[in-house]
């Protein structure tokens, strides 16, 4: 099976962009709700805390991992791929970062994500070690995944705040800009018209998709071991309503969320 | 010495009352950063994280506990009591409470927190207890948290989002509100602007620390155990620089931050 994890809900996107990409793979995910949200908190902690999901996933049998979360991709993936060496480790930071290196013509980018995922630059060192001419300018937006897991996915205010942190990025002039936050997908149409029709959005939860699927092309012996069917399980830390609304709300359709 | 927990750094506010009640004797608090925020959560989980709290403040040797935090005081007091039975607890919705049966005169009152705290309708029912004529009027807030670890105090969107908090409570010409989460003090002059001068603000942190400071007077034998000193020790169980700012923003002075 393939294991997906994130701090929380948000990380279905990837989930949605898997099952387009491939549909009949057998899916475990798991969200870390009682702690969530990752992206205010420190990389140590998300570390420790990437480790126990990833051992919670590997305890369900899957056979390769997708760290779902940007945060914890951008701070947690030397310290998994370390501990867990017999296990592919996928995280959405490089099949983002691929494709903003085949998308822009000005070579002037954007970032917007999570402030430990800003903090962390690591979107800024891999787009430089491919294309060491590409400036990338980025900004924190730590209130849109309060907005998003609150539902105001078109509300004045949700607008306007993100007006606010897309302003500095429009300013430079760039013709890229990456989703660095699972959450964020389900603000795209207004990014998009934030931004301006001429500015390409990249959207790390359909990228990384991609990126698997090429991956289990080129490694039969990998794709030959995950499993086929479509009983995916949906754990989560802690249940409440609001976040089996907002999974709803991302996958388009209800599912059982058990709790680990 | 005094203990004094919460889901985060909000129950700063709680210290700042209570130093302003209580100047000499010294405190231990424990802010649960490496989880925060509580009032997202479910009430299991809340009840497992204020159990925790409160052995770790137990561990440093403190002879009462308050529960700074409204979410977990809503959802995990009588789980706290029945625990741990030799030891005092304060929550900080009873102080609260009583200061609203004695300020109200049109008998309606509103209160605003955390969606936990709403949804345990805690407020409503020990409003009622004491006075069954008291009408309440209830609205959970879920951004104002975040926008104050934002920092964003006087921002116009702040500003939207109140307005469209507590247009609801305002229809009701409720006479009182409770500000029913340690993050809204910091919100309390935009809140008494949009709500008008005559609607009485009651701040559950202040009110606590009265309530201590009383119940100290009437129990001797438990002030008599209590240490004086200014030795006072704040823990977290994560630390990132947007939590030292907020601490000092709730304090005025920096404080040092020890890692749990």
């Amino acid at each position: 099976m393939i294991g997906i994890f994130d701090s929380g809900i948000g990380g279905l996107t990837v989930v949605k962009a898997v099952f387009q990409q491939l549909p009949d793979y057998e899916i475990v995910y798991f969200g870390d709700t009682a702690r969530t949200p990752y992206g205010t908190k420190s990389p140590a902690t998300i570390i420790d805390y990437a480790i126990q999901d990833t051992e919670f996933l590997l305890s369900k049998g899957v056979k390769i991992v997708v760290v779902a979360c940007n945060t914890a991709s951008s701070v947690a993936t030397e310290a998994l791929r370390d501990r867990f060496t017999g296990i592919p480790i996928f995280e959405v930071v490089t099949p983002a970062v691929v494709k903003v290196t085949q998308v822009t013509k000005n070579y002037n980018v954007g970032i917007i994500g999570t402030r430990a995922t800003i903090n962390s630059n690591i979107y800024n060192k891999k787009i430089k070690d491919l294309y060491a001419d590409i400036k990338v300018f980025s900004n924190a937006c730590p209130l849109l995944v309060p907005l998003v897991e609150e539902g105001w996915l078109k509300r004045r205010e949700t607008k306007m705040i993100l007006k606010k942190y897309l302003y500095p990025l429009k300013r430079k002039q760039i013709d890229t800009l990456v989703l660095g936050c699972t959450h964020y997908p389900l603000l795209k149409d207004i990014i998009q018209a934030k931004m301006g029709k001429r500015v390409k959005i990249v959207d790390s939860s359909a990228e990384t998709a991609v990126y698997i699927k090429n991956y289990l092309t080129e490694h039969p012996e990998i794709d030959v071991i995950l499993k086929r069917g479509n009983n995916n399980q949906f754990y989560v830390s802690d249940f409440t309503p609001t976040f089996a609304e907002i999974a709803k709300k991302i996958l388009g359709r209800p599912i059982h969320l058990l709790l680990a």
